[in-house]
């Protein structure tokens, strides 16, 4: 299976440059049954597009996908879900000048140093433009999820250097995120950090950040043990994402700082109703903490799943920059074009979708587990 | 394919439980013609048994491997390579005590939430006796990556809520790193650091610790962009190992708390000799810092692969602990056994067989990106 | 990996319903630097649109191909092949008729069995005109094979009853075969089938035929031993086109009333020009006769690969027919529309374009083979 | 994924050489709680040792399996189930003279092309005894069917070139096969042969011939449309299974010579009760007739499953023969050792165990056809 497929049963392949024709995915394995419209795609990448405030690039497409196959009458028939979204805004003139330049901290050398050339214009695949298929796959895999009651949601939980504060704190608030272009969900920080945003943008530089994401609604017993594990295939998935760097689950890094006593999350007995069933001769079972992150050994616990990545920052940036050329030749970079200053808020839609896909894999492989599904 | 499985084209699937009659793996896709000998497979086996110091397990094993299928001669045949190694030191009945109460911070009750049932001796397949498999493919893998001047060094970067200085600092010495049985690769850390292991051992408790890598020798080009990118493999292969509850590349985290224009890495040209050849018309190219750990846009640049991930504290500690059994009843519960202390020394190993995997899977990945093998 | 994705390195997912909005393939994994334009793929569609003589569909699609993505100045980028074909000459309420009965002969039952419902419209996805996106596929395949010099053809070796003589007749013209809609290679016989046809097509029946394949210029080498044999690989391939029924390489089923000592195939020296390289060592070898279809112990040998396949006779025919409907009441049933009399000449395309699949990614595969590639 | 490993959700890896320290299999993916034992796997590999009857060769081993792991107190975890069978009769020596020469009708040449060397003892990983790890995990596959009332039952159909009338006929016994080491279900028959093999061995030949299969049972709605056909999946099981040269389902190569009207299966409504249900809304259904061999649309109907391959026959044979050797030099070649005169009675089990893998996954993959497992 190529680098541009992800997941064993619920399966997505993406395609698409950001200066060419149109890009898109097609979904395989989608179980049959499922309420799905266009509108439901529609609607996550409207959350990925450019927002205002000055954070993003002022590219604006339309992005209006395309449902080409896999549905009919309103529900998904068990066969290829593809999905297109045309170019339309294209400029590739912009990026005329970038023909036989490296940009730093893009991939341009990279990929002529594997493939022998590359599309230059707006970086071609490796531009953040690819994140549109994942977005309208992860789409359909959160319709799916959502008959399971499985909801994800991330938000920034960093950007531009200033944390922001967590669940924990009284002015965290997830309906404040969506009103914001970087989605903090709290009102102050929003503030401060699109301040510190303009400011960047007014110096020509960039900045990174950080997405933390929680899903709530999860059954025991998703992820394969081994290599398959959840937090393995969610790693996979995020770090999949350009730009990110890291990623943790639970308490993460902390966690390395931690002693056995103090850091393993206690089980007691849990009398909450369930939308999941248990196999026979297993009790119910919570837990009075939430370090893991929702999964142990692997597979999932049943408590809400927490994980965050860090996004690094933008590497167009206006400032001058040192490079070589395609000659070899030493060369001073000025990027033109339309670029964001920080990118955090448009791939919270991409960290989620990703989330999607891997836990809609996850719940089909789970009903292989057993002898009854 | 099942989640035992890792890999495309260098692949390998483990097999065995803690206290079942053998542990082991099947290698496939190994090109033919290396060669290899079960020496090669025994020498990094005995890095992963327990060592002296107090931070391991007492259980010892002599875990010498047997080389079942795939070498001809002292030469890889291009057939799958299956290792085995027996199980001797089994004291199940150790376990007895655990068949009904799922131990805090394992996957105990996951498993049952998942299979209905599980083997409750010494956790197992969920146990650390699985890295085997894991250590003797990997092995194959960096005898694979020796014939193209890849090296894999790991070693402790913290252990006991003690940071190590890293190769900055003179009193790095990676030579020391196999000294000690915690693999600290400076001296001074290392003596505070077995100290403070004592100390949690007296106390019955336990330790976690950060694992760093770097891998040398790199070409530039392997990782398969969008969901097959190299970090994203990495992580993946870092995150199946149980107990890493993040991974970090390069910079990582701090990436996220940085500016772009600081944080791009500057191309510049590499007069140097290299092992690999570049496609015609691509000029050679170094970066004066390397905060990308190694990879821009999912694939390698040739600069050392850099990245570090977290274990978190054995979580089987002598104090009591508060948990739950299978009928749903609140137990106390002191865990017997013969366990590790801090397991980040003995783990290195197979942090490297990860990589190892990864890399020589990227390598035969690699040969079908141009026209041209 | 779904049921609509097919091969390791060189893959392709193919989408579309045959009355949906359109139907496509997404190949992954082509090698950078290919020749490639949309006339090459519009080239193998216009092959397996109708023809003229009466043995086809009236059914007139223009059928021509968008390439979306992966194509940059003339070229493979390395990146996914989008193509797309829009369905326009849907005559939907044709099938109205159709929605809750179930068509001997068809996949209608099969496919509510396991999907729980199904587009009724011309079969949906299992209708014929899936096979889009597979020649669509197998075109880029052809043309990554042809820079090697591997050229597949196929042709009608038996139609609605009449065997038609092999390469070994004097007659046998191969450029016939493009000349007459069935693709017979044999003027004489194209003739007496076009009538036998005709006469069917009167009788509101239909025909199966056979389909004969050869491959020259093939390398020696290709093929995963074990499961991953060439002929397992190419007998997925054939058999997961609709109405192929059975597979034979070479003398096939002939071979299992032959003896042993005048089956085997007698190796001899090889003293000609080849485009590929043998490992050092391997002396060149050929064979006296080619009664194993160029494959041996599922490697081909360099001989040229051999295979037939048969196809049923068209389902859909216009005499009445007895069946079941939705509600389980005996229906009678006369098939309208627009139908093949018999599939065979506008199949050959696909049975090239899934060799050629097959062939592709052989030859990637097999550059994982030795440790040089 | 490498060609030693077969399925997507129940996998095996098989290894192992004919003259190595051991041959076995990893079966990965079999559902937790599985009652298995060593004697269910036991029983199919005496199946496939030589029987009497002059048919096979001398060389006995004795093929006990060992289950290194995967069953916990009588029942799958859920875990990897490793099984081998070490090599004890192993007489190398006997292959010293084929050390430097091409064996005709053999994959020694093209092993070589490939690989660039080859162990030449009895064949290595080409031998027939790889057959042992498909049929240790067929046995597996066999006892998870069985749970749902699948049941496989192949018979010689041919050998010798002498057909053996099928269940059609009043003297068809499948009692009787498993009496006679061809496993031909005719007592007549069985004699014919067995005379005629007899007269092959006497003149230093050998003898190809057909294995057919039933399999009952069956549910409705297994196999994945588009490539994943299961017809398209049983072909590759089957053809990769060395010596096999065709396969056909249901009426096979004559539904190419059938006219429509009279080839179609007639639906009827299917008033008995079932093991399995059917989703809402879709009406119970049989057919008259079974020309389709169970399968429609690449999906299975619910009637028996009805398929036939072919074998060449065996290639090593005593009569003199000529070749090719490692210098490129004509050689005369007087194979010794031991070998079967026909193989197909002890191809029995291998056909059913490569039957029972596609069909285990096939129910595992159908869990995922529906919005509810």
């Amino acid at each position: 299976m190529g680098g541009n497929s992800f997941g064993t049963l619920f399966t997505v392949t993406t395609f698409g440059e950001s200066h060419g024709a149109a890009l898109g995915c097609v979904v395989d394995g989608c179980p049959a049954g499922l309420p799905l419209g266009v509108e439901d795609i529609a609607r996550e990448l409207r959350r990925r597009r450019p927002g205002g405030g000055g954070a993003s690039t002022t590219r604006m497409e339309a992005d209006e996908p395309e449902l080409l196959s896999g549905v009919f009458e309103g529900k998904t028939l068990g066969t290829p879900i593809a999905i297109m979204v045309r170019n339309t805004a294209q400029r590739s003139g912009d990026y005329d000048a970038l023909r036989d330049v490296y940009r730093p901290g893009h991939g341009d050398w990279t990929w002529e140093a594997k493939y022998g050339f590359r599309d230059h214009r707006g970086g071609g695949r490796s531009s953040g433009r690819e994140t549109l298929g994942r977005v309208a796959a992860g789409a359909v895999a959160k319709v799916f999820l959502g008959e399971y009651g499985i909801v994800i949601q991330a938000w920034t939980s960093s950007a531009g250097g200033i944390d922001v504060p967590g669940p924990e704190d009284p002015a965290f608030d997830l309906d404040e995120a969506e009103k914001n272009p970087l989605r903090i969900p709290h009102r102050l920080c929003a503030q401060l950090i699109m301040e510190k945003i303009a400011q960047l943008r007014g110096e020509g530089d960039s900045a990174g950040g950080t997405v933390s994401c929680l899903v709530t609604g999860m059954p025991p017993g998703l992820g394969e043990p081994v290599f398959g594990k959840l937090d393995a295939r969610l790693g996979a998935a995020l770090l999949s994402i350009g730009a990110v760097k890291a990623v943790e689950f639970g308490a993460g890094f902390s966690s390395a700082y931690a002693q056995g006593s103090m850091h393993n999350d206690q089980p007691i007995a849990d009398h909450e109703e369930r939308a999941y069933r248990l196999p026979p001769g297993v009790p119910a079972l919570g837990f009075k903490t939430n370090r893991a992150g929702g999964i142990l050994g692997g597979i999932s616990t049943g408590m809400p799943l927490e994980f965050k990545v860090a996004f690094k920052p933008v590497p167009s940036v206006a400032k001058e920059q040192q490079t070589v050329d395609q000659g070899g030749s030493l060369r001073e970079l000025v990027i033109q074009g339309r670029h964001d200053v920080c990118i955090v808020g448009r791939a919270i839609p991409v960290v989620e979708a990703m989330a999607a896909l891997v836990l809609a894999d996850g719940l089909l492989l789970n009903r292989g587990a057993r002898l009854q599904a």
